[in-house]
């Protein structure tokens, strides 16, 4: 069940804007000990919500990495999310409408000074373990940064520690395709709907790669089908409607912006010396058809935080590996969290 | 200098559509010999044209494999374009006015048959040379596949004998972006030219790949760009627009959906089978980092065709590295189509 925390107080965003008060969307699992030592914090990527054992399968189960048998598991919903943290469909006290593309611009680092809003809230100290994937991985390493002696454990899979010119040129191919939706700027949730599914369709190109597509996708052999309706092309926009469903073009365009900012050497002296600074026990975890976040660049990460230990799951489903692989996953997470 | 070949008997194409006459436009550089045996024939990709020597760096020059002094080098411009071969653009007789958005649907096969009449109006009957890389590529092997004894040798870059699903969804995701663009289907030029610039920024991930662009579109250091105004985002943004400077929605659209139809195997008992009917002398050449047409799928290739050899271009560039590369591609295709 989510819950909410509200915070009544300003909240002061990194690019100078500010939110006259916060609303943080959460779930937990499990039960936090007496002791407040068994806490594993989840952060959530992209589109996904606080509810990770929905979008995370096999996780948060008896046995697996998450087992809310033995952690108090928490996931917040980031800032900028339709998924009830304060973000462009929330009201905008100054209006009494929506914000829409009004919505003051966030960095990783907003999200992840309200998630630290959050913990204290919760009574939460200590983090045994932070775990974060994708734009959650963005999340986590900037969290750690910012507060290195908070977390004895981190746990990155598939993300990095600063946005790479690849990946900012795919989230503004994905803009692009949005704002190619002349309805984008409507003051009205479903704005640039087909923009926003072609961005998404974008978006799994990058999450699948070619083995992915290539494995599930085949027409029947011998076959021609008619122009837009091969089997990946209907893939394409069958994924494109599903996100349309759950979605909005202005929460995706807010959180894409924030993701390019992802740095977390900004202030710090550059992201070799942000990561000096981390002295959680960490692993990196990579994927090894991984397009967005490659092998390479996941080994460069775990050799920049000291005492980083690298580890890689062969799958052919790109970096959607994370969700796909949990077996694996789980192989190499579970003995991790459990050590002390 | 462009010129045109006018074919004025219906062209009947593979779909069921007829053209009641074609015009072909292509370039010729060099002197066909008297014996008609120094033909070397270029097929050109998605958005280009029949002017090798202004698209290829360094390839239409003294010493290069495409030397004019040695080769009659031709290359005509693919049915679809928008560069003077009947396409989208042209007058519908129909009608008068321009078929937009109601051209017929074209086959890779269609464009390799439009080639061969323009060889023979040229007096070409033997080729010693096809040249194609990319779509081009896909034309020289259709066109091998259904006259193998024309041929003397077979070059290949960074192709495939079939549209792979992941090349298909890459397709349908900019035709997603093209018609998110509302502006798609009104009976202008100019249709959909934001539509056609995401599209364009989407190939172009493709074509460059994660260290094309970690190489070339770094912000600088320690800097925060406004949304958009990343390095990457202004690269893709620019490329978008320049594309559509020169190209028109329609005729892309066309270009994808004849793409998607490419299997050699159509007809003849598959993709081994036909390449099987190869009798050029056969190289196949992948580059490293190409994530459209990958190294494996490209040594898949060669070894399907009889006494095919590979051999493959390391690059940063992706599957661009076939533009950029002129110098490691001159030194594996200039002997190889030197040699009797």
């Amino acid at each position: 069940m989510v819950k909410f925390y509200h915070h009544d107080r300003p909240f002061e965003l990194e690019c100078g804007g500010v939110l006259p008060s916060l609303s943080i969307a959460y779930h937990t699992y499990g039960t936090l000990s007496a002791a407040r030592d068994n806490v594993v914090w989840v952060c959530h990527a992209l589109t996904a919500n606080s509810d990770v054992a929905d979008w995370w399968p096999h996780t948060v189960e008896p046995g697996r990495f998450l087992d809310p048998g033995k952690w108090f598991v928490v996931c917040a919903n980031i800032l900028g999310s339709p998924y009830g943290s304060t973000g462009p469909m929330s009201v905008n006290p100054a209006t009494g409408q929506p914000y829409y593309g009004d919505f003051p611009r966030l960095t990783i680092r907003d999200m992840a000074r309200a998630h630290a809003l959050l913990a204290t809230h919760l009574g939460v100290d200590r983090i045994h373990a932070m775990v974060g994937s994708s734009v959650g991985g963005f999340q986590a390493i900037e969290w750690v940064c910012e507060q290195p002696e908070r977390f004895d454990k981190l746990i990155l899979i598939a993300t990095d520690a600063k946005a790479s010119p690849w990946t900012i040129a795919v989230d503004e191919t994905q803009r692009m395709a949005i704002k190619a939706d002349h309805t984008y700027g409507e003051p009205r949730p479903d704005a640039a709907r087909d923009g926003l599914a072609a961005a998404r369709a974008i978006g799994l190109l990058t999450y699948r790669g070619p083995e992915g597509y290539n494995l599930t996708q085949q027409d029947p052999p011998g076959s021609m089908p008619a122009p837009s309706a091969h089997r990946p092309c209907t893939y394409q926009q069958y994924q494109g409607e599903k996100l349309c469903r759950r979605y909005d073009a202005y929460s995706y365009v807010t959180i894409l912006d924030a993701f390019d900012t992802h740095d977390v050497g900004r202030g710090r002296g550059g992201v070799d010396a942000a990561l000096a600074r981390v002295t959680a026990n960490t692993i990196v975890v990579g994927i090894s058809t991984d397009i967005i976040f490659t092998p390479a660049e996941m080994r460069t990460l775990a050799a920049k935080i000291p005492g980083g230990a690298y580890a890689e799951i062969d799958s052919a489903f790109g970096h959607d590996g994370f969700l796909v692989e949990h077996d694996a996953l789980n192989n190499i997470i579970h003995p991790f969290i459990n050590t002390l």
